[in-house]
C-alpha cells in the first residue's frame, strides 16, 4: 500500500461532502477521491440489505482505482454494513462515521441523555444506539429520524422560516419534558450540519450539537499515522465520482462542501 | 392481446398510488399491477438518460409479466422518456400522464396563463411546456421546482405548517404580480395531491388546481374502449411490485393512495 495513493470517501450522494470539508481542513496534505452514488441516492430510505449491496459495490470501485484506505461517510451505509463491507475488503483499512460520532457524545454529555438525529435507516438500524452503548452502558439513548432535512439541505433551505419550523416539528418533542431533556444531540447524518442554525434556534443553547465529521478525521488521521500511511507534504488534491449528472453535483455540492467544486473534477461513473 | 390481463401502472416510488387511485376510481372492474421502483426513488432529481434506463427496466418487467397496457404515473419518466418507452415497447400501448394533465390544464385556462408546478427534472425536460403550447400555443407557461413537496408528502407532513411554508415558499413568487397571476396551476408530479390544501391555501381560492391523475384515467378508459380490452364485470384485484423494502411501501403508502395496502399484495423484485 502507498502512503502517495488518495483516501478514498463515499457517500450515497452529496451530504458526504460535510465529511470531505472536515477531513481537508484536518489533513490538507492528503489526496481524495470521493464517490457519490448521486444516482440511487437517498440511501436513508432503503432497507439495510439494498443499502449493504450498494455500499459494497461503491467500496468496490474506489479500490479498483486505487485508494489507501476508505473512509464511509454516509451514516446508513456506515451503519448498514461497515461490519460487511470491512470482511468483503480486507486489502483497505475502512472507517465508518458512527463510533467516532458515538465517542464524541460520550465525552460530551454529562447527564448521560444523549439524543441522536438521523435517517430512518440509520435510527431503526440502532448502530448509534449500540455503539454509544458500548462506550457507556448507563446512556439514555433517544435516536429519531429526520427525513425531511435531507430534501431540505438539498434544497439548500438550511435557515429560512421551512427550515426552522421543521426543525421545531422533530426537536420540540424531546425537549418537552424537562427532566428528560438530553444534553448532547448527534447528527446522524451527513445532510444535517448545513441546518445546525435552525436546529440550534429549537433546541436551544443548553445542548452540545456533536457533529462526527471533525472526530471522523481525528481518527483517519490516527489510522494513517499508525500504519505509516501519512501523505507527508505533498498532494491535497481531490477528484469526484458521480453514479449521475455532474451538473447538479456541482450545483448543490457547494452547500455541503462550503467551496466550489471544479466541473473538471467530477467524472461520472457506472456501478 | 387478452382483456383479462391487468393494467401495468409504473412509478418511481410511492407517488404514483395518487394515479392509481383515481384509475381504480374511473375503473372498478379492471385488475391493476402496481409496479414503484421504490430502491432507485426519486427520479426528480436525477438525469434524463439514467430515468430513460429505469423506466426501460421497469416498463420490461411489466410486460414479462403479461399486462394490456403501461400507465407512466411518473411525471418525471413521462416526461424524459415516454416516446423513447413507446418506440422501445411497441406491443404494448403506453400512456403518461403529462399529455393528459396539459390537455385538462388548457381546458380550465380563462386567461391563457399556466403554472406548473413539478420535480425538477419535470421542469428542466419541458415536457409540460411543449404540450401545452402544442394545445394552445398562446399559452404563457410557468414552471417551477418543487422539490421539497416530494419528501413532505412522504413524511406524511401534508397540512402542517412546515407544509404550508414550504407552499408559501414555493408559490407566493408567482403571485406577487397581479397582471401576470395564472389560472390554472398543474400539480405535475405524482406526489402533489396530497398537499392540495396546504397548496390551496398559499395561492387563494382564484386559480383552477389540476390533477393529471383524473384526465389520465379518463385517457386510459378511452383507449381500452377503443382497443376492445376493457376488463367488462370482473376482476377489480390489484398487486404492487416494489424494488425495496414492502414495509416502508405499505405504511407510506396509504397517504397516497387513501386506503390500506395489505402486505401479501406486496411482491420485492429486483431490476
Amino acid at each position: 500500500m502507498s502512503s502517495a495513493l488518495p483516501v478514498g470517501v463515499f457517500d450515497s450522494g452529496i451530504g458526504g461532502l460535510t465529511v470531505l470539508a472536515a477531513l481537508q481542513q484536518r489533513l490538507p496534505h492528503e489526496r481524495f477521491l470521493y464517490l457519490g452514488d448521486t444516482a440511487r441516492l437517498p440511501y436513508g430510505t432503503k432497507t439495510a440489505a439494498t443499502v449493504g449491496r450498494y455500499a459494497q459495490q461503491a467500496v468496490q470501485a474506489l479500490v479498483n482505482r486505487g485508494v489507501k484506505a476508505v473512509v464511509v461517510a454516509c451514516n446508513t451505509a456506515a451503519a448498514a454494513a461497515l461490519p460487511a463491507l470491512a470482511a468483503g475488503n480486507p486489502g483497505v483499512p475502512l472507517l465508518g462515521v458512527i463510533e467516532p460520532g458515538a465517542a464524541a457524545a460520550v465525552a460530551a454529555t454529562r447527564s448521560g441523555r444523549i439524543a441522536v438525529l438521523a435517517t430512518e435507516g440509520t435510527v431503526r438500524g440502532g448502530a448509534y444506539q449500540q455503539a454509544i452503548h458500548r462506550l457507556l452502558p448507563t446512556a439514555k439513548v433517544s435516536a429519531l429520524p429526520a427525513t425531511l432535512f435531507v430534501a431540505l439541505a438539498e434544497e439548500g433551505w438550511t435557515d429560512n422560516e421551512v427550515a426552522q419550523a421543521a426543525a421545531r416539528r422533530y426537536l420540540q418533542p424531546l425537549f418537552a419534558r424537562p427532566e428528560a431533556i438530553p444534553d448532547v444531540l448527534v447528527l446522524g447524518c451527513t445532510h444535517f450540519p448545513p441546518l445546525a442554525g435552525a436546529i440550534r434556534a429549537a433546541v436551544g443553547d443548553g445542548v452540545c450539537i456533536v457533529d462526527s465529521a471533525i472526530t471522523t478525521a481525528q481518527a483517519l488521521a490516527g489510522l494513517l499515522g499508525a500504519r505509516g500511511l501519512d501523505a507527508g507534504r505533498t498532494g491535497g488534491d481531490c477528484r469526484f465520482l458521480v453514479t449521475d449528472g455532474a451538473e447538479r453535483f456541482a450545483r448543490v455540492g457547494p452547500v455541503f462542501l462550503g467551496r466550489v467544486i471544479p466541473p473538471d473534477a467530477i467524472e461520472r461513473i457506472d456501478l
